[in-house]
């Protein structure tokens, strides 16, 4: 059987998901991730539209892909004009990619919106198309609301596929754009459509929207009745309710339904690369998403470990390997002797030197886990951790007290200010200093105490903040879970701490982040890559 | 055609869901909206697993639901005993529900697993059935792993569904336990069976998880082709990936496929019972949950606002009131004249008074929610602002200055005290107090200053205190949004603060809530409803 053509529209489509935004660069990012992963075809972004696509595709036009082709988007020329006279057309050719898809109106009721005529808009998509064609490129033709158009009217539905076919289209995507459309209706409008154009050689792709809570279901029923290519984003992000989930549908394909889409050993980059684009979108990850989520293989009490592990496809539908996920049987994700040796080799860091076997390590892991920390997120506390626990830790300052004062008066803004006081090798440093609230002053002041010793702070700087109260039915009193994410031109790293008192637990995540930064610097042990993303294969 | 019974079972099956745990008195609360909805089945729990749930069917004995009959949920008897001996009846029985659910294995491969034989288990469910429905109980029969167990053996598949129907069950649910279901296959294993019973006049009921994304469409499948009951929970919530999400599967009968299940009055109150589940659970509501999520009808900028008024049906898949879920055009949910004086008008404000009128009042709220308030999380703060702007607040009390100071000396733990002084009608009060962080410590000293004045904040306490970074990019420096929720014996309310500084903005989130608790007090215009829920119907 053909294999089935992955379309990832993360770039494009799912930017219009609430706060999924990237820049130009991030968005570079993850196209070499999705290349690398296996996907056929990445939307980069609509030029016409924004300065910041524009931007990316130049920046595009210097890589090497190896797997990818590359699509701009775009619309089909305005009404009244010729295709070369349509700035917006004129853009998609000047982004100089392989690939340009672009989006027609199906459904007469908005072209009647649009004031516009059915006739006109049939010359619009038939010659927009074949400009296109003209300036050999590969072009994919949307059909926008196609379900909703065709049910309402089938027959301009169809009219609008035979334009994009005279136009000479390699590909006619049936696009379900306000995702209402359910499965068994589907079937019936896809088999209609195949229908009527049996006699030609025409390949058929599916793009869906969860609205109903139907996309990923949509988009694998279309490729069962015979679509050739699916379009959907990097963990269903995009407008609304979202896209077809494409870490769900490409396992979907690979291992439930035996289609050749991406090769094992990429199908593995999934949960990860799910991760990267949440990280880089700066949302935090659903832990029940299906196959790439925290959760999706996770056993609860009363099912006996062992039994899962003689009969795992009793309690498993899928091996969690085949998509870079892990079982996830006990308490804690780093509970276990093997993934804990695993992860301290990832981190460079020699067990067993002092007598604390991994066991040991468990445990302590798994107390703090109870007491709020959650180390798969903070791998630079993780180290820190596990070189105390083998007596191999080594700060490179301590830390012999601090003051952080916040102060309001009336209705004037809070002030704050903090001394820290440290010591390096015996000498002791006292500074003060202000922030735009008592975490900022803290770290003015540490860094300010620091900078004697340690003239290389400036180049490591915050890039997150994130606190979580852990319990908020305690109030107030509540414990605190701080997590911080620094950067330096290499490396991208992440501590952590926890307490009743946020500024202890700033401090904690504070502490280690520099307590980090420093180690790494003298070398020991450390790997040049970034350990962020590390942490994310290993657990 | 017959209606669809709706059978929830987020008190069972969704508290399996990873942080979602309910007390035996929030399960009653969420069966009696669940009621109010019409919902036909409330499944309350596992009493042969645990004391709470025991407690729940305790406490349900004394309420007398409107639509809903509760089920009790188990399993069938062990292997080599007689029902009546078995414990996990006997508390089902002891129970008294007028519904009893009971779970047996299909899949002959776990019947291996547990050292048991094909024979006895068939015996076991037979006669666990035939035991209830001699209690004069309606019997569910869910079949555990159906879809799993006929694939691999389809006629023992049979068998055990025969031996519930000869036990007498009304009857038989297909579990698809792993979730690793996709529509066709359902679809093509559904219709064998409807075939092997076409002779006997039996009901069957559906029961799915979300492994593979297909949960709600396997569900909706079932009932094209029959199915007479839907198992789900709200929002989806359950193990792994979760349930079938009734908050979907619902409006998808009703709407979609027209067939009979709640009344329309009711269908309005789903996005009020999802709010009510999740604010429950202490889980943040997914924004793009399809049909009741805040995004799930939100349009963003290229679409003419005018053009979805005129022709709501080519940008919506359905009509967001029929859920009880707005339309979402604007930066903000509050943004529009109409909202904010139905707003006012439930939170008792009388708008106007002093010439500022709601279009300005909506400018204010969009630039404050700019700076990163959120107001419909926070409708204590909401009043307190609409009293501002209508120069009609009263403050309880002047804050005329306060001291936080955080102390830490090496690996000691953190001590945090404030100094609070406040007027009320000119009287002058000075406290301080120690608290587990700085928070912790202002309240306790606000608490201090203001009970010589008002003793009655002796009843009021914080029962919720959460934390989000707006834009974590910014580090240290970054904004930070505080909200509040507090509660007294009659109320619950929430107020909201938003800074640089935690530290202020906790602050106000915590001035708000008292203020608010004694304007409350004082009783102008207050109305004796729960606020918060009144909240998420306006919004």
């Amino acid at each position: 059987m053909e294999p089935v053509l992955l379309y990832d529209t993360t770039l494009r489509d799912g930017t219009q998901g609430e706060n999924v935004n990237f820049s130009a660069e991030e968005k570079i990012k993850i196209a070499r991730k999705l290349d690398d992963m296996g996907i056929h075809y990445i939307e980069g972004g609509w030029p016409g539209s924004n300065p910041r696509d524009r931007r990316f595709f130049e920046l595009a036009r210097d890589i090497r892909f190896k797997n990818a082709r590359l699509a701009a988007f775009g619309s089909t020329r305005r009404p009244g004009i010729r295709p070369e006279e349509d700035s917006n057309l004129k853009e998609l050719v000047r982004s100089d990619t392989p690939v340009v898809t672009i989006f027609g109106k199906t459904w007469d009721l908005h072209v009647r919106i649009m004031n516009n005529t059915p006739a006109e808009n049939l010359a619009m998509i038939e010659e927009s198309v074949a400009y296109l064609k003209g300036k050999d490129r590969e072009v994919i033709y949307d059909a926008e609301h196609f379900f909703d158009g065709y049910k309402d009217n089938p027959d301009y539905a169809l009219e609008t596929l035979w334009a994009a076919h005279r136009g000479g289209a390699d590909m006619l995507v049936l696009c379900d754009t306000n995702g209402g459309t359910l499965p068994f209706e589907l079937t019936a409008v896809f088999r209609e459509v195949r229908e009527a154009f049996s006699r030609e050689n025409i390949r058929f792709g599916i793009h869906t929207h969860d609205d109903s809570g139907m996309a990923v279901a949509n988009t694998v029923e279309a490729v069962h009745l015979g679509a050739a290519m699916v379009q959907g984003t990097i963990n269903g992000y995009g407008e609304r309710c979202g896209n077809a989930d494409l870490t769900a549908v490409i396992p979907i394909l690979k291992l439930k339904m035996d289609r050749d889409c991406i090769r094992d050993e990429d199908l593995k980059k999934l949960r990860r690369v799910s991760r990267f684009v949440s990280e880089t979108a700066n949302i935090v990850p659903l832990n029940s998403r299906p196959f790439v989520g925290r959760s999706a293989f996770a056993h609860k009490g009363g099912i006996h470990v062992s039994a899962v592990m003689k009969e795992p496809r009793a309690y498993e539908h899928i091996d969690p390997v085949r998509v870079g996920n892990d079982r996830h049987v006990l308490v804690s994700d780093l509970a276990g002797k093997s993934n804990v040796e695993f992860k301290a080799r990832e981190l460079g860091v020699e067990l067993g030197g002092n007598g604390c076997n991994s066991r040991q390590i468990v445990t302590a892991i798994k107390e703090m886990e109870q007491e709020g920390y959650q180390f798969d997120a903070a791998e630079g506390s993780f180290r820190i951790l596990l070189e105390k626990l083998t007596e191999q830790y080594e700060p490179t300052f301590d830390l012999e007290a601090f003051r952080v004062t916040i102060e309001k008066d009336k209705d004037l803004p809070c002030t704050a200010h903090a001394t820290v006081k440290v010591s390096v090798e015996g000498r002791e440093e006292i500074t003060a200093a202000e922030g735009s609230g008592p975490v900022s002053a803290l770290d003015n002041a540490l860094r300010k105490a620091l900078h004697s010793f340690y003239p290389d702070l400036d180049e490591m700087h915050l890039v997150d903040f994130k606190v979580r109260v852990i319990d908020g039915r305690a109030g107030t009193a509540a414990k605190v879970r701080v997590l911080i994410e620094t950067r330096d031109p290499d490396h991208i790293w992440s501590t952590i701490g926890v307490s009743e008192d946020i500024i202890e637990a700033s401090w904690q995540a504070l502490a280690d982040s520099f307590q980090y930064k420093l180690a790494k610097d003298r070398g020991n042990g450390f790997r040049s890559k970034d350990c962020r993303m590390e942490v994310h294969q290993a657990v």
